[in-house]
């Protein structure tokens, strides 16, 4: 029976692998790296050089292919009525190589950007193929560290306030105001800047770009004061790379 | 200038240590570890374990310690009014700890359960430390596995679903109903079962006790065949093992 891995790699930093995913990563014979266009070209080479590093040259191989994915980070667009089109298509695509490029008795692996569990796609794809019956495959998922996890750390605070939840958020449902009934909002995958929307607000914002990377950016205070500030960084940094990756906190300061 | 790492450690796997994580552990002189009564005596075994794998023994020292909290995960109610009573007295622990066991240019480490960011005071009592003022330090976090990543990687789903939020909430939060504006919510310290609350809806439970280590349970599916088994599980392992640790994703049809 053919097995794959589903390994989260962490956000950006490679010393956030765990032990788990490094044996994983050991135990595997074929890589599926899948390219989703000219931005992302670095975070294909970081998923190269992790193999480099924690493997022998020799005892893998690697399988590139072209994602379909369009690029949520740069224009927050995916969430169209066409999503389900997309992710058909996706599944052809994962269907075959795993059809065609894993040996029966082999073990592949998807090495997934921090956890697999947010807004990722491929276990959703991996079960859609195993749903078609075209081919079997026993799978796991090695949890990694999020941009979430690392956002926080990088600015030494917590997720929740004591007893109080916290909610993760796409930017285009902040865009519909703040959530109801929290006060501690995690925002990912906002190509506009939703945050500009509460600078008048009570409000304290702790933002990060590329967290764990050599170009991480942190910003954090009121949000009124903090927001022009991002922008200004968000904008130089989205020109000078070509690309970008944010994540936030919103704290509000509790009304009940 | 005293040092102090903040490392997270996983949730019950010692294998979701990060390289990061390791790191951190072997450049740190003195790790404290705060015992919390009977029922976390294997969780400080594991912290042990931990050091003896990655460290060299004689080349750092432990300090163990009462800590004051309460047990939220047994019984539920550390949320009563003296939460600030109780975050000073450890806040008292933690400055004669650093200020008495850490030589000046040497490093500390506290070894937080799961991700230093979720329910965890470590970095406010830190932070209280530092206002006080009569110790000085500077102090770093190493973002860990939570428990919410092992719970829904080891059940093979997302905690989002394509383009919603999720909510991450204490039990006794639940118990108000079912969150506003969200169909995925993570429950964490959750001693009354309150899942059973929505026994009648059209939910489904995906729930982990013991995550990542050899007692671990798992089950899931809708949520009134799941509920019963859990509870039976539960009764019985909590009644084998003293103490029990679980969380759980209720996961709603969306209505919208
Ligand atoms: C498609 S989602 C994938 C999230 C990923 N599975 C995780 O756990 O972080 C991509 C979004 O994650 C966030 N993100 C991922 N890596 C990041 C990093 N290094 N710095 C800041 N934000 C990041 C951004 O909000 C980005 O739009
Ligand atoms: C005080 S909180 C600390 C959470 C921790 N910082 C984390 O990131 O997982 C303790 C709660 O975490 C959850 N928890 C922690 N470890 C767990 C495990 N191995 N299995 C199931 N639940 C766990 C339970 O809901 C428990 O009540």
């Amino acid at each position: 029976m053919r097995k794959i891995h589903v390994i989260g790699i962490g956000a950006g930093d490679p010393e956030q692998l765990t032990l788990q995913a490094v044996r994983a990563l050991r135990s595997t014979d074929v890589f599926f790296i899948l390219e989703k266009g000219e931005v992302k070209a670095d975070l294909t080479r970081l998923r190269r050089d992790m193999l480099d590093t924690h493997l022998t040259q020799g005892t893998y191989r690697v399988v590139e292919a072209r994602d379909p994915e369009r690029d949520r980070t740069a224009d927050g667009a995916a969430y169209s009525p066409a999503v389900g089109d997309w992710r058909s298509a996706r599944a052809d695509i994962y269907a075959r190589l795993i059809a065609e490029e894993l040996g029966e008795e082999e073990t592949g692996a998807f090495l997934v950007w921090g956890d697999p569990s947010l807004y990722d796609s491929t276990l959703g794809i991996l079960e859609e193929v195993l749903e078609r019956g075209a081919v079997a495959f026993e799978y796991d998922v090695v949890p990694g560290i999020s941009s979430v996890s690392a956002l926080v750390a990088r600015h030494r605070t917590g997720l929740n306030r004591i007893a109080r939840p916290v909610q993760i958020t796409p930017g285009r449902r902040l865009a519909e105001g703040f959530p109801e009934g929290v006060d501690d909002v995690v925002v990912m995958l906002d190509a506009h800047q939703t945050f500009q929307r509460f600078a008048q607000e009570d409000v304290d914002i702790y933002w990060g770009a590329y967290i764990g990377t050599p170009d991480e950016i942190l910003v954090s205070g009121p949000i009124a004061e903090a927001a022009p500030r991002i922008e200004r960084l968000r904008a130089e940094a989205r020109e000078r790379k070509g690309w970008i990756m944010d994540t936030y906190l919103l704290r509000r300061h509790p009304r009940d």
